[in-house]
This record gives structure tokens, sequence and C-alpha cells, in this order.
């Protein structure tokens, strides 16, 4: 911060190290934090009772001081890797205010998954180079469905707020899973609709 | 435009080409829509009497349908060059609302140049992984400052709205020049103050 002028200093999207400089907050989400939302919670067990608990993803955000009209930016890592069949995904949330998002690729490949309360459904294949855009009001969660690191850049107004809750309770409506060789979208068995 | 859904496509940032598809506008700025911007008009015409008319800089830009809370995104292309010691820039603006801006730097290098109606003036050196952030209220313009394009990738609240006519009326407060076999900001003579 240049605290003269009450500037940010320039932010630095370091690809390398999956890191962003300066940073307001860094969040690492491993296996054990996400038992409900995988739909083989008996696999998540099996693989948390070896000891193990894996990195899914990670982000680092970077917030200014949060005037009206700020936009939040950070990037996203999601790690490779499967529970059962399902692949490693966020949590994914709703935002609170009429706020859009936005994803850009910049290694890996990836689905971001997009859902309205009212049961409307849609996905976007994203790799090096596309954006995801999520419209205002629609739940989102990205998935990793390739072999190597999914990373992707991410802006949303400041003042959106999130809604983790309602994922947790309801889940979403579709899953993406390896199913006949290849990355599949199918119904979630354990979706509650509202 | 997925219709049934109203949701807009995945959008390419496709930097081999510096193009964005699908894009609701696309814009080239040659030297003769500038020559009020530059401190050297009379090389300005000079250049343009000899039948040149160079690309200053050129973007694509995606809008969505625009909701309260949605995001414009695109990507911005500075062409390498200079009239007299300056270099090449955007115009410039003032965003109408109370609206951030950020600029990701995908290639080349270049200075994000900042100021307030007040006096205030900022300036951030932008190179491949940096992003500058513009904050709420303050006037921005790009320069580029090196022998290669600086192209980057940029987001706003769509509902900013752009005000270029303060720019083109009074100028930045402060120049962009090579100088002394280095790359220097000085200040502008021509700037009216407020």
């Amino acid at each position: 911060m240049n605290r003269e002028l009450m500037l940010p200093d320039r932010v630095i999207i370091d690809l390398e190290h999956r890191a962003v400089r300066p940073f307001t907050r860094k969040k690492e989400v491993r296996l054990s934090e996400m038992k409900d939302y995988f739909l083989d919670t008996d696999e998540v067990v099996r693989i948390l009772s070896r000891g193990e608990d894996p990195l899914v993803y990670e982000y680092y955000e970077y917030s200014p001081s949060g005037s009206k009209g700020d936009l939040n930016l950070g990037l996203t890592t999601i790690y490779p890797g499967k529970v059962g069949r399902e692949f490693y995904m966020t949590k994914g949330h709703y935002h609170e205010k009429d706020a859009a998002e936005l994803y850009y690729c910049l290694r890996g490949r990836g689905v971001l998954l997009m859902q309205t309360t009212d049961g409307k459904v849609s996905s976007v294949h994203l790799e090096l180079g596309s954006v995801g855009y999520v419209p205002v009001g629609w739940g989102h969660r990205t998935i990793n469905t390739g072999n190597e690191e999914f990373v992707f850049f991410f802006a949303y107004p400041s003042d959106a707020g999130h809604d983790y809750a309602i994922v947790k309770e309801r889940g979403f409506a579709k899953v993406v899973v390896y199913e006949n060789g290849r990355v599949e979208l199918v119904d979630n068995p354990k979706y509650k609709r509202a």
C-alpha cells in the first residue's frame, strides 16, 4: 500500500508458485474439510482413516480497502485427483449480492459448473486462455478434470458476499465424474432441491 | 450466448492474435485520432503528412447483457512506438460511477498512470504477471514503454461508464517519455489543472 496516496501496490500473479503477492487472504482446503461435499463419503472416510488428508484446492486473494465499486482478485489452484470417480473441486458458493464473477484459466483444464436456485444448470469447459463468466445470481463451483493443476485467475465485485451454506446443505444438481473412459456431467443423486 | 439459459458462452482470450472471442466491441485507435493527446503535436502532424497513420492501440471487449453486478472484460494491445520522445499510450479516462478496474499484464511492459481530479498522481510498472489496480475515482491511462506489444487483460464493473472528455480537455499531469537513455515520468507542460 502506498500509504500517502492510499493506493494498493502492484499485485503479482506468480504462476510458477501459484501465489499472489501481496495477498489479503490465503486458504488451503483439505479433504477433511470437504467430507460432505463429495458423493462417495465412505471413500473420503477411507482416505482420511489412512492418515492422509490431501490438499484439494487453495486460493490467494487480494482484496482492496473495500470501497463501493472495488474488485477482489486472486488465483485458485485445484489439484488433480478424484474421490472415487468424482474429480477434485471447490466447495462452490452463491453470491449474496448481485455480483458476477470471471475465471480466466491459466493452466490445466476443468469445468465451471453453474446453477440457479430455481433449477437451471450450465457448465463451461475451461482450458488455457478461456474465461468462464458466472452471471449474476448463479451458484458456481470449479472442477479439475485434468491430470495437472487447474489454475485460474478470478475477479469479482468486492461487495459480493459469499453464501456457502446453501451448497453445503443442498449440494449441486450435477457432479463431474470419470465414467466410461471420459469426463461426464451426471445428476447428483444426493442433490436436495429447494 | 446460450439463449435457453441466457448465459454467455465461454470467452476465449486469444493471446497469439491479441483477440477476444466472442467480443461485443472492438476498437482500433490510430494516431490521427490521438493528435491532441500527445505532447508534440507538430510531430504528429509531420507523421500524418507523410501519409502514415499508425495504429497506436486496440482493444477487444466482452460485455455481458448488463445486469447490475456484471463485469466487462477484454484485452488491450498498445503497439510499441513513440511520438517524439513520448511513448505510445491509450487516451485514458475516468469512470463515471464508483468503479475500480484491473489490468493483468500478459505480454510486454508498460506503465499504468493514474491521477485524481484533485491533483494526486501515481504510476505502476507492469510486466508479465503483474496486475495494476485502478482504485475507485482515479483516472487512468496505460503506456507501452517497451519494444514489443504491451498486452493486458482488463476487467471492470459493467456500469462504470467512461468519461474521456476530461482527459481530452486537460490531459494527464504526467507524461511518460524516453529521456537520458531511460523511461522517465515527467511533468506535462500542457496539463490544465481543474
